[in-house]
């Protein structure tokens, strides 16, 4: 069984999870047909968590210390430990090979610069403006207090720089539907491949940060020819493979 | 025939043209194994020769007015005359379906990101760089000119700006020699493809703005364990296609 670990949220079930890179694991496993369980700890657990199972860090903090980030797995399976949601990606492809590839032979590099430049759109443009609208109703309280300390620019954004924001981020958004056939529902036509994985965890962590009747997020699924939502779409349709704790609170 | 437009230097036969973009195209040409002529034109004559022709604009300028840019090619074969190296590319992959296609299928969007990905670690690093060792003994003066008048910020480097500008170019180019594997030749692998035009049109412009003996030159092709070296020696062990001219100061 494959344990995979995220932020926590006052969300329940299937809403529960903060993070854009987790939401791409649990999209790959999703498309996979693999079985997996989600751990959701607070932010300031995550090192502590990570180092407690062996789980690598991703990067270095401005200090030069090792930075610990979500998402990391746990495959019981294999006994294998995993950071960084393209490592992992890649792991399930090669430890379930029976299961649709999501990085298809040859497309590596190309997979690794898309996922970049979408980071670049969301993390410039959409992030500043939903972090504006923190704290919602569904972060927990030492979320708020995270972000308050390490993003402060976030919480200071005047109306017109969220307006402009938001502007850009449909603009850019729209550029890369402009490069996809009108009926294709994945970023390589009618195959799933890390690109979706990407465009999906962008997209649904707005869904829940939002909450689901509010206007922004009925914009965002009619944008570009309703594009996004049909991505939405052909993950609900597949069946879920998350196994939800017993403990609501986990 | 296909003839291809680029901008004019004083190198002669196969060293003739400047355009990172043009030499995209005639790198796919190349592998494509489909002849051409090259037409090189003064940087100024751009827009009248491609009014000429019919090619459209690829852009606009700040004021508004339509931009017009190389390459653009005629291909007699069909009547077609398109400008922009990927709609130029892509052109090529469907008038010419038995040659090498170079956006394999499913992969437009990811190769449209990659090209404009590459060309940012390009244009923001490098092209001052060497834009700032200008004029070359192989430029038109015409050429000096227009980049003395329209890029006066390449020309004003300090030695610290130079060194800082080529050691990011180095660094972000390391980046996706990480995503490769060791023995790659290709971005998708053993298998050329737009991505590999992209790469090539950049790097094959160096070689004959410094010249092939400096130490720049030699410098860039030892990069990296000679990984972009081996994507330049692909190219010259192709057959060459182009269609020398007559005249010498074509």
């Amino acid at each position: 069984m494959i344990t995979l670990y995220d932020m926590k949220t006052l969300h329940t079930g299937t809403r529960r999870g903060l993070s854009p890179h987790t939401w791409k694991v649990r999209f790959a496993l999703r498309f996979k047909g693999i079985p997996y369980t989600l751990k959701c700890i607070e932010i300031g657990d995550i090192e502590a968590t990570a180092k407690s199972i062996g789980a690598l860090p991703t990067g270095k903090k401005v200090d030069g210390s090792p930075r610990y980030t979500v998402p990391f797995i746990q495959d019981s399976k294999t006994g294998k430990i995993i950071s960084e949601s393209f490592e992992i990606i890649e792991y399930l492809d090669v430890a379930y090979p029976e299961t649709i590839s999501m990085i298809p032979k040859g497309t590596r590099v190309l997979q690794g610069y898309f996922a970049d430049a979408v980071y670049k759109i969301i993390g410039t443009q959409i992030l500043p403006v939903y972090a504006s609208a923190m704290p919602t109703p569904y972060q927990t309280r030492e979320t708020t207090e995270w972000f308050r300390i390490n993003r402060p620019q976030f919480t200071k954004l005047s109306p017109e720089q969220e307006k402009e924001g938001w502007e850009k981020f449909r603009s850019e958004l729209g550029e890369l539907a402009k490069l996809m056939k009108e009926t294709d529902v994945f970023a390589m036509g009618d195959r799933v491949s890390f690109a979706d994985c990407v465009l999906f965890g962008q997209i649904i962590v707005l869904k829940f940060f939002w909450d689901e009747e509010t206007t922004e997020w009925k914009e965002m699924m009619s944008l570009h020819g309703g594009r996004w939502s049909r991505l939405i779409t052909a993950y609900y349709n597949l069946p879920d493979v998350e196994i939800q704790p017993e403990d609501p609170s986990s």
